[in-house]
């Protein structure tokens, strides 16, 4: 007879599956459009940001949180439907905004810096960075961004598997102990591999004329996985500042959506450049 | 016989003449060109930004308060010099080598969320926002460009001076007690008139071309006030939360570059936006 252990993880496992198994055909889907794709960058944005700023200021102002992650959803929003040529402008107005909001809400000079910092690496690191993906997909197509997007993913589960199996030698990462460099560079190879096949099925089943050299997989693969540990290194070293394990709990005992996209939020903006000035 | 204070104030009123006699013309030759312009706001971002670091990250780790004024200035002058079409790809870029090297330079979690404030504000506050001349320099020209550097201080100048002499109802802001509504309202009337002045001055004598309504005299003369207004505020709630009354000494006494840049930090970008869509 199955151990309780056993039977909750089998039934999580199987939660899991059936999860990814919903939401990953619905993500695809928002590929299918550029107002789609802008929809789905806002939602995950909006999710992101909600976690975000629950975790770090909802205790000193939960109205605060609210207001701050339906504003730092207005820059893909905006960007992506009205002021494509104006990125610059839009999130120079969209800071003054925040701090606006927060001179007025918050009477406080102990805490007013904390603000200060949840609002702005909200707005840079998940919104502006996230809505990479705007430009990604509008001059490179849905093929393009939807690899970048399983990119991180991808990574995530070698690096993880890698590290399980074989994981000796660790990074030494004061704020993310566990990473390995059997990991990293089991991440990287699954990484190319999935690439090349990526564009196999892409160029024959859907012809999608993806022209990325072997060379070009290896760069991308490298740097996938380079901004990919950085980023998750990066949110995680916020978390451990707030203690917590995760940011959100859209999985229950397995993170949120910002623990999910905190590695592929600095390497969308570096692959789009490769992408800019090598493809 | 003078007492010692009133010669003394003296004595520093005239150091600020001469100080001032020097400086405004070496201003006024930086925008001859467009090269000089980038080392103009770039200078004054790697001072306005050393300032600030020094005020707030100096105590945690010196040479990285040093490190993070460099990296910033590279902004400016890489956006002005090289990459002129990719400010975004910039700006994201920037913000992820100073968040790398936080991880790298900084192991603790207690502090860390306040360099991450402290860089992301420095960078997107001081950083980009100054860096708004550039563009405003190379699509209208040298006569706007000077004109919105000298907006914040002539706004300044007048709000000061109504301040003093007759602001008896104050905003009631609780980072920056002392401004008053006669002050704010004298400073925007005194800007407006100043930009007839100007115009007046630059197209007769420069042949300027300027084109400046006096409706739009005014719309610029208010915004001027508003924004100047909260970037002071802005400024003045982080020199209250690190319990200082300056965040340079420049000129002793009086502040250093940042605090004389505040509030034309959040004025320059949308006094950009206002001319790209109504001029
Ligand atoms: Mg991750
Ligand atoms: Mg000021």
């Amino acid at each position: 007879m199955e151990s309780k252990k056993n039977s909750s993880l089998k039934k999580e496992t199987i939660q899991r599956i059936i999860s990814a198994l919903i939401v990953a055909p619905f993500v695809v889907f928002c590929f299918v459009s550029y107002q789609s794709l802008v929809g789905l960058v806002a939602a995950i944005v909006l999710i992101s940001s909600s976690e975000f700023f629950f975790t770090t200021i909802k205790r000193i102002n939960s109205w605060l949180a609210i207001t701050y992650s339906a504003i730092v959803t207005t820059y893909p929003i905006l960007y992506g439907v009205a002021f494509r040529k104006y990125p610059m402008e839009l999130l120079s107005v969209i800071f003054m905004v925040g701090i606006i909001v927060a001179l007025s809400k918050v009477r406080d000079r102990e805490i007013i810096t904390e603000v200060y910092f949840a609002y702005s690496v909200a707005l840079v690191y998940i919104s502006f960075l996230l809505s990479f993906f705007i430009p990604l997909y509008d001059v490179y197509g849905a093929a393009i961004a939807l690899l970048t997007l399983t990119l991180s993913w991808t990574y995530d589960s070698f690096a993880y598997a890698f590290g399980m199996t074989m994981g000796k030698h660790k990074f030494g990462s004061y704020y993310s102990p566990n990473k390995s460099w059997e990991g990293f560079y089991g991440g990287i190879f699954g990484t190319f591999v999935y690439i090349l096949i990526y564009q196999f099925v892409a160029n024959s089943l859907f012809k999608s004329n993806m022209h990325i050299t072997p060379i070009f997989a290896v760069v991308i693969a490298i740097t996938t996985g380079i901004m990919d540990t950085f980023g998750d290194i990066f949110e995680s070293s916020i978390k451990r500042h707030y203690n917590v394990k995760h940011m959100g709990n859209l999985m229950p005992g397995h993170g949120g959506m910002l623990d999910r996209i905190d590695g592929l939020l600095f390497m969308t903006p570096i692959l789009y450049i490769l992408f800019k000035f090598f493809y």
